[in-house]
């Protein structure tokens, strides 16, 4: 199997950006990681777009205002989408064209524009994440599913209403840390305790940001790789699983299977376990889904997830760092691009190049991103030499 | 580079699909290419749904119904989009699947609903296929922007009217012969040159169909196809190119240059060129699309495309048949669907399993699949030994 690494990174600005368009967010994004990898459009073999849902900005085949906009324009482009988990899939097919020996040089974008329409309706298209025949036309959107399984990991391993709140605090303090961050704020424990409640036992502070956003990565083969960047870091392993339309028909809801199988098969292809993970950014779209996250993927026994926060083991000088960018919840979710910005954060960091975030000599990272109410989910591993 | 051979073929019923739903209609086809190539699904690694249109079903993430109805998680599944050549996009990423040695035995679907909607409505999100914020807003939707490249190619080649309905007629008379297209039935030129204009000169039967459908084809390592089928089909050549967004900013009205990109793209690959293609679907989403196609694919030269089909060429015993499955026209348009389809009518007719549309000793074929008014285009080679 062909090697495939991570040789330029570049970040937009996440927030509501009612100043730039789709096509602007993503041209933001392109262009900082084409100077970060010292390498022109026109280098650039193929190219793979990311984003979620076509209804935010009413567009069929949105990926074309991408390739245009940003004068990609004959080369090859198209879009790919799992919900949430857009922008991980957006990664996966730029590693198959890759390794596939298709193309030597590939531009992975991310971007989504939420804010185009009002929030209620932006719940709304969300809300038909879920099954949208069985699920959604009863009244169920994102806060009610994931409140649903906070409520359940409540009655089953006494997971509290502080600690989910404790996640807050910690991916906010990250989050005001992170220049790209929509929320650049601290909270502290009583004022996420305070917030309204959104969906019980879900506050305000429990739930991630309606973001818009672009993010993009350049991959490149082993031989380019090495004439491009110095401190490549290489994709080690890529799991992807899937499970049930329906929330209602998983085995359970304190867990989401296709989170521990997508892990599964990621720490086999890359031939590592949990606790060689040293940094990891995983899907916090509500602080439960963090702590679970921490279950699925083996960073703690089933059910000490919120014990693992309580001991602040998940911050840059804990036992396994999670989403020290701020994760979704402060960093926000533009939903496409999601998925691309967490693997910046462990190319920065494995790099060492997250300043006042860096986790010391992080080797190994790790990101865990899941579409709609887990009926996909990608961990991909990644690793310097 | 390693190949990939197409190892099932499944094509389910296009037409009006009031008796089933997206999830049904793929089930369709699913088993349907399970059962062709003899292949449990249990046996399958990976799979791939081509989706175009979120809108349609108002789902976000509709590869996870289709995923879910057919029993196939928690195997990795997600969307690929581009607009009306999704089917081709899905197609690629499952070659590249195969190709990476990520997999080998993929599942890859394009399925569409289209008649969720009213007619109108499903006009005016096709139409965002344009671009959605500086052409479709005007007004402009699909008969308008080949109405105006059927101009072009009347005033700049002297292509006629008559010639276009030369196309409606050739793929009715193939579709009247498919038991699987929308619309089985044969059209006199008469018919088809008095029937309502729809966007001058294109009038009702110069016009593909808003249609239901799904369809499947298998694709395999080449280790793994040698133990399933006898008559494996090569993917030789895979070609996808890009253009403006917008119609008006292309140098030409009367030629798709991302087709004629994809074109050399693919040949190049193959090791083949135009003259030794023994069969091909085009993209004739109008019939005027067909005759461009024609010269986009160098079967005749610039201009010639409506001399072609006067002199009968494309049909079954021509120097070149196109579409003789009854194409977009006549077998029906399910955008995410129809990329595949055009792949699955190749495999039949290398397989010498295209009965009464069969074009003798066909080795070679090619498809040509073109998404919104050419923002995108796809073309794929395949071969028999």
């Amino acid at each position: 199997m062909k090697r495939v690494a991570i040789v330029g990174i570049g970040h937009g600005k996440f927030g509501v950006r009612s100043d730039a368009s789709l096509r602007e967010l993503t041209f933001e994004a392109v262009k900082a990681c084409l100077d970060d990898a010292g390498v022109s459009l026109k280098e650039v073999d193929s190219m793979v777009t990311g984003i979620a849902g076509d209804e935010f900005s009413l567009a069929l085949q949105p990926s074309a205002q991408v390739h245009d906009y940003i004068g990609f324009y004959p080369k090859p482009n198209f879009r790919v989408e799992g919900a949430c988990a857009t922008g991980s899939m957006a990664l996966r097919t730029g590693w198959m064209n890759v390794a596939s020996g298709l193309a030597d040089l590939v531009l992975v974008v991310g971007v989504e524009k939420m804010t185009e329409v009002p929030t209620s309706v932006a719940t709304e298209i969300m809300g038909r994440g879920g099954d949208s025949m069985w699920e959604y036309p009863f009244g169920t959107t994102f806060p009610g599913y994931y409140a649903m399984m906070a409520n359940a990991h409540m009655a089953e391993y006494g997971t509290t209403e502080e600690q989910m709140a404790m996640v807050a605090v910690k991916n906010h303090y990250y989050g005001h840390l992170n220049p790209f961050a929509h929320m650049q704020k601290e909270v502290t424990l009583e004022k996420a305790l305070t917030s309204f409640t959104v969906a019980h036992p879900l506050k305000l502070f429990d739930c991630s940001l309606i973001t818009d956003g672009a993010a993009a990565v350049l991959l490149a083969s082993e031989e380019r790789a090495k004439t491009i960047s110095t401190k490549p870091v290489w994709i080690a392993g890529l799991g992807l699983a899937t499970d049930t339309m329906r929330i209602t028909e998983r085995e359970s809801l304190t867990s989401i299977a296709a989170s521990r199988e997508a892990a599964r098969i990621a720490y086999q292809m890359a031939g590592v376990g949990p606790a060689d993970i040293d940094v990891a950014t995983v899907h916090d779209c509500f602080t439960i889904a963090e702590i679970v996250a921490y279950e699925d993927l083996g960073f703690c026994e089933k059910g000490e997830g919120g014990k693992l926060i309580e001991a602040k083991e998940t911050y840059v000088d804990g036992r396994t760092p999670v989403n020290v960018d701020g994760g979704l919840k402060s960093k926000g979710h533009p939903l496409g691009a999601t998925g691309v910005s967490m693997a910046i954060e462990i190319t920065k960091q494995l790099r060492g190049e997250a300043g006042q975030r860096q986790v010391k000599d992080a080797e190994i990272g790790l990101t865990h991103n899941v579409g709609g109410t887990g009926q996909v989910a990608a961990v991909h591993i990644f690793r310097r030499e």
